[in-house]
């Protein structure tokens, strides 16, 4: 016993030992293409299990660093990236992580592929699917919003297969005034022409700020309070010589996890920026971008589940006490069969969204359909990232102390989790946001009708929603729990 | 708004702003001495929240080190610490800490003081409540199985309020081979005399290697496996010249938290050892240790779960959004008002079983209270743990995007508290204590009785226990919340 | 063979060992001071081999950092240094370092006692000699020209023995124009009132930048350039609540050496600055400054040449090779033995200029005495920064492969020992400045003279000094090498 | 001027720029074989002065990584490089630095153009030109001494172009008892059959510890004593899985530069190996090795040479200040004019060693050449290192404190020269080896000789060599300079 060492967790092709999700798309993906869907996703759930794996370690190992002076005192704010997460971004763009969804070769099945991909691409990339979320989400801001010349320009690079042209979005919304509360922004855009402005402000948490471009809001009328003076507006953060255009990056954000993602805190100097959409209404166009980021929270919440429930149950065959394997003890089998069935719940719950996102950016969704979406996104994004944290704490104590040591790799786990919760709105903006949604749209409505019509005679549960306490903002919280299992139910 | 400024969350002195504990004290402990004790922990709430706050964040930001080698190639295996964590352990023995507890100035309620010293202590120590833990446990173990020679020369240091011969304890039980699953400890005792002995073997964990002593179980017998060949064995790590024993220190864990903690994996190349308790019955002996230190771990879960809750209320005060302060958004005050009914739960439930052992070290517990401490003491400690995390989860998402940013001194809330599910036993090992105790000392029994006498005549709840399914391993972790919450209600 | 492991080099009471310094005392100063002087010297030489020799192995294990953000986004700049660095302060203050020079109790022999104070806390004060350095140089010029207010809140706590009342000075000279040649610098100085101004400019180099004062050059007619726009300022760093005062700090930056010392680069955005001396005559008013600090520089390049020196022969006693104790193979005791004679020639030049500075400053110096001050003054600083570059690379040398490891705490003296000759001026900036001095004051024909008188009739080498080649600035740096070696002589 | 920002030094192709190296070649290469070597080394410039010189900077910034356990507790000591420097021993393989001397392609002229290579290449390698150095030594050890499996299995990959199947050696002879005095070895040689042997010792230095194969000297019979003892082995440090062959790393070394290089301290705890060369005959074996290393270590420090002086006049070319720009300024000029000149004498010095080795290797060299060559091989070693060392001092001091900051790149110039000095024999240990050589072979009458003859009838100064003094071991450092002054005149 004395030499005994103990064998650590090992992932097998993360495709092909993923029985859930080759069940939900052989149900759903039509027939003909599922040979050529099934072929990619094996291909990456390979990688997912070696090359990316080994290269999202080192992205965590070397996390970026930021120089923001030359030896010579010139002003650089340079951010260095470690050769990994280099590679991560070429994979993504050779993989279609983002591109699959907007060539829409399979119509409305097109997003269910694409978040397939991200699902198993996710949780091997060392969170490379942040600055990816944003650039699909700002891909369809640009699709739907952006002038000829901006798609030329921006919107063919962020749906590019080929690495060498490919470019990634940032999304930059937070300021040190309001994170959740964007009304409070207080960047200001200075008109140059009709479309061309300069923004003074300050962002205080800009993802991944090695982008090319971003995305963000600001003020052209400074007396105008509130959202309703909010424009959006497209920048380009780097000339022809690699140099930031009037940005200044004030420090890399020392996270509590995401370590291999360079978030940053900078300040707009007069950069050179580009109306997108409507003047003032930011809002309104920008929650495209949030539209999807949000489901991409969800889906990686899931690949991030997945990865360590997988971990949790590999270990279990492989480490004994009490005289057995951890997988024969009763209750060890018993916690790990619970976080499994929890899994599944956000399964369901996450690609039933994805497919009403496939539909309706196919054209192919009803009215009905696109209010379900809308009321969903919300409230998935909020259920699947509660659920990552606490799947993600119980798998750490299934490891016990190695749980707890940094180079098993495995506390991560914990620490990206609770990322899932906080960006792209918390659990209680979330909640007051489908509240709205239920109240405004009557997604309520829609959504009753729909469970009742999936619920095949067993709609008993559905009278609790009838209660008046729900109209109350600080029921919101428990509101939104309770429709997602009901929903979960159904599917 | 350019100019805005969000200030951070602070802290008032933490036994004054402590509604529930003073109220709890005054219940509890006998008019004539709560002048002595709330003027000591008036004062100690003003260091917690002032001098040793400081310090704790100066441990956190200079974190041990291990120098294996000096520069000459003498292995030497030195545990360099920062000089805040220093004045930490001083103010440990000052405040008496530890030493409360053993001095039994006030009978029973010495327990109380004490633990409400160390709930005030705990969560501004950078986790030296860790090492006291251990050195309580130490004590306490030497106190009830140590011959007078040794309680001479070490469990009179244990206990001292002199920082000069005030003296730490390790508890070494995790090996490679078994954390939880103490009976295939590989450590071997070589008998040297009738009470002395040469150790070997490997310790994966080790936490508070910096201590003077430790206690740890060995095999005597190399033949006999399981729990029946432990003994128990106390190790001094160090000779007079301030060197190793025949320890070699393989490396400082890198964890997920408690980073000032000086954790350690070592090896024992015949370290000497002197033999506490009976041979074999090494496990029953230090069980003497683990009661103590899960009763501590409940108090600092309590402590750390506080602080959380402290600083997202006071936040809530000073941070606007959505045109109001935090505190006046009906879903935000909500949620930090279901987060505090929580902690109010934990706190009395932790505070019942601290009477308990209060009581029994003063011998003035009935049989029946001490059957009822044996099967609370793993419950609570695995109840207040799970609990703990999932605030802690809560307390970071309060602060939105700052809660997720190192330097704002909040992550390291969750970080730590993923801690407490794991070491002194998982929520899986410790429900199946509670069951073996439940079934075997047939506690179970014990605690219907006594919840039914505390019930008032609406115990209609308690129908639930008694269904077979409740004899199961697989369902230990839900009986032992079950009966946590059915007794919580009767407190 | 096996288990050999070499000792290290130790030393002793540094004062009590040093027979040069001794002996030199003995003969300088009168009879009825040496008993007091020497007594505090003993005092001194135990601190430096003892508590202060550990404090600067941790100053430098725990250089300084800066935190240019609070976590909430103020800009704060915060300079953060260790403990250790703040006890060597506390000791410089304590044993009056500085302020034995300026309370003169010993007349012209306060500063040889003064300075010999330095020589033995230097080596062991992980370079706080440095911020020392300006505060006397800082001192001296506000001695000779700050108005009386300034003398009530500056002066008197620069040369306080006071830790709690004691201030530092640092002098900001140096720009990303120029260094050695001040005559660019472009800080802009407005004017508020008469006394008054704001400055405007980036420094390049501020040592010591967590000082509470600082002595700079700017220039209050941007359109008048070269040295004649520019005059001196006090700069107070900090407000009364410890914040920057319009300054902000780029980095600290990374240098070779002098690791524990915070070398900052900052930006002066309308700091507020008194004006001391004339309006215009800035150059000559620092210049007060930069004479002290260039003994300064000497006395600590002797200081670490002894340091290395001790270390090595020290070392020699201990380590055997080929069969001998190195100190007795005889190429190596004559390679420590030149080491030794090279000292003793800076030894000698260095307390002669150190001789002559006393007298200037306790009014008992001739016109010839001033005038060789002056023109020795860069000439002691060049010769002493050389050597001890050389000397210190030949003592890592001296340890073998030990010598080029950083844990055995030799490697520091090379790279420290470089920054001597290229602060104050580096070699061929001094030996510029020499030769303007001799030939502008002839300086040259009082040096000669003095050399004739004290040559003891064995005047021959001196013909060398007539050859006309001395008069081209090429030849600037033989010819201060050659009158270094020449004066050495007569000492 | 306040925007004014200082243009750092660049490098141009450093072959192209470099008369020096060009002059010699064109006088000393066959015409025919000139326009393909010159070809290469172009290329070899350009690689230089750009590609390699981001991959040194690279692989300075992310130094070695030892990892002694993996996560769950099994010894492994991996050592992890950046990919950098992984880049660097390929481009070596490639680009043929090692491979050029053994292939003899161009008999005697071999080693001068692999000389010149190594000369262009080192000083953009971040020292791997040091696991170079050993492997061309261990390559020519095993050419010489090597049975045919050997040099089937290692010969070959020494000198292979194939970065696949390129190896590197090490060359492991300091232990902690003794750097220079290998006769002090305590490595013990325990035989298992004729040729192979088990290893048991520690290594104090290791350098390149990540080499496949290593030469060292150990002790067949622990009973004899000094350097009779000794042979020399062979070892492969990993097995077939990349384990290490019970090899124990204690730790990477510290060091004061060199920093890129994986330095470190290790113990043989039976580790196989293989004897070379006769038994006991380890030191005349060995020398084979150091007499490679010596020559390598002297182009190293010349191509380091070459390195700071071009960037100095680079910079003087850039930098203005008193109204000019450096080079325009006499001392400064001068100042450069004179580095320069003392690397013009050790590239005559070095480059005539080189076509004696040359000569050597190819069997063209006549008696007295090889007297010549075994003489003044430990010289230019020594006088190479001095003078490295003087001149980066020098080139720092010549960029004022930009030469002290390390980001600008320049600080290690003078880190890295130290340790030419001190590796391969310090300069006592190597004076006193041509001492030797001197005395034993009259060396001393061949080079007095080569020296009349080369003199062309001014030989006054060789008098000074009849002194007696020279016979005596403390002159023997200040005679290797007088030899080496004497001979460059003639060269």
């Amino acid at each position: 016993m004395k030499n005994f060492y103990q064998d650590g967790p090992r992932l097998q092709n993360t495709f092909q030992s993923d029985q859930i999700l080759q069940n939900f798309l052989q149900r759903k993906l039509p027939q003909e293409i599922q040979k050529n869907v099934f072929d990619h996703l094996q291909h990456v759930g390979d990688l997912a299990s070696g090359t990316w794996l080994k290269w999202a370690a080192l992205a965590e190992a070397w996390p970026p660093r930021l120089t923001q002076f030359d030896p010579w005192g010139r002003r650089i704010d340079q951010i260095q990236v470690s050769d990994a997460w280099i590679q991560l971004e070429k994979a993504a763009a050779t993989e279609g992580i983002v591109a699959t969804a907007f060539e829409r070769k399979f119509s409305e099945f097109s997003r269910v592929y694409q978040m397939a991909l991200l699902y198993l691409y996710s949780p091997s990339s060392a969170f490379y699917s942040c600055p990816l979320a944003m650039t699909d989400g700002a891909a369809r801001a640009l699709e739907v919003y952006g002038d000829s010349d901006l798609k030329d320009r921006a919107f063919k690079r962020l749906i590019s297969r080929d690495p060498k042209i490919f470019w990634t979005s940032g999304q930059w919304m937070t300021e040190r005034t309001g994170g959740s509360d964007v009304s409070m922004t207080s960047t200001d855009a200075t008109m140059v022409d009709a479309k061309n402005y300069k923004l003074h402000g300050t962002k205080w948490f800009t993802s991944a700020t090695t982008s090319q471009m971003a995305l963000t809001l600001a003020r052209t009328n400074p007396q105008e309070k509130g959202n309703r003076g909010l424009s959006m507006f497209y920048v380009e953060l780097r000339d022809a010589n690699n140099q930031l255009q009037n940005i200044e990056v004030h420090r890399l954000k020392d996270k509590l996890g995401t370590k291999a993602l360079p978030t940053a805190e900078l300040s707009l100097l007069g950069a050179p920026a580009r109306l997108v959409g409507n003047l003032g209404e930011g809002i309104k166009t920008i929650a495209t971008v949030l539209n999807i980021t949000r489901v991409y929270n969800s889906i990686c919440a899931l690949g991030h589940m997945r990865r360590g429930i997988s971990l949790a149950f590999d270990y279990a065959q492989r480490r004994e006490a009490f005289g057995a394997k951890l997988i024969d003890l009763p209750l060890h089998r018993k916690t790990l069969n619970d976080l499994q069935a929890e899994f599944e719940k956000c399964f369901a719950f996450t690609f039933f969204v994805v497919e009403l996102l496939g539909k309706e950016e196919a054209g192919t969704a009803s009215e009905s359909q696109k209010k379900l979406l809308r009321a969903l996104t919300p409230l998935v994004k909020l259920y699947t990232a509660k659920k990552a944290i606490q799947i993600s704490s119980e798998v750490l104590e299934a490891f016990g102390g190695a749980g707890y040591i940094e180079d098993t790799g495995l506390p991560y786990l914990l620490r990206d989790a609770q990322v899932y919760a906080i960006w792209e709105g918390t659990t209680n903006v979330l909640a007051l946001d489908f509240l709205r949604v239920c109240t405004k749209e009557n997604a309520i409505g829609e959504l009753t009708e729909w469970m009742m019509a999936n619920g095949k005679g067993q709609n008993e549960d559905l009278k609790v929603l009838r209660d008046e306490k729900w109209q109350k903002p600080e029921s919101a919280r428990e509101l939104a729990f309770l429709v997602s299992e009901l929903l979960i139910r159904r599917l």
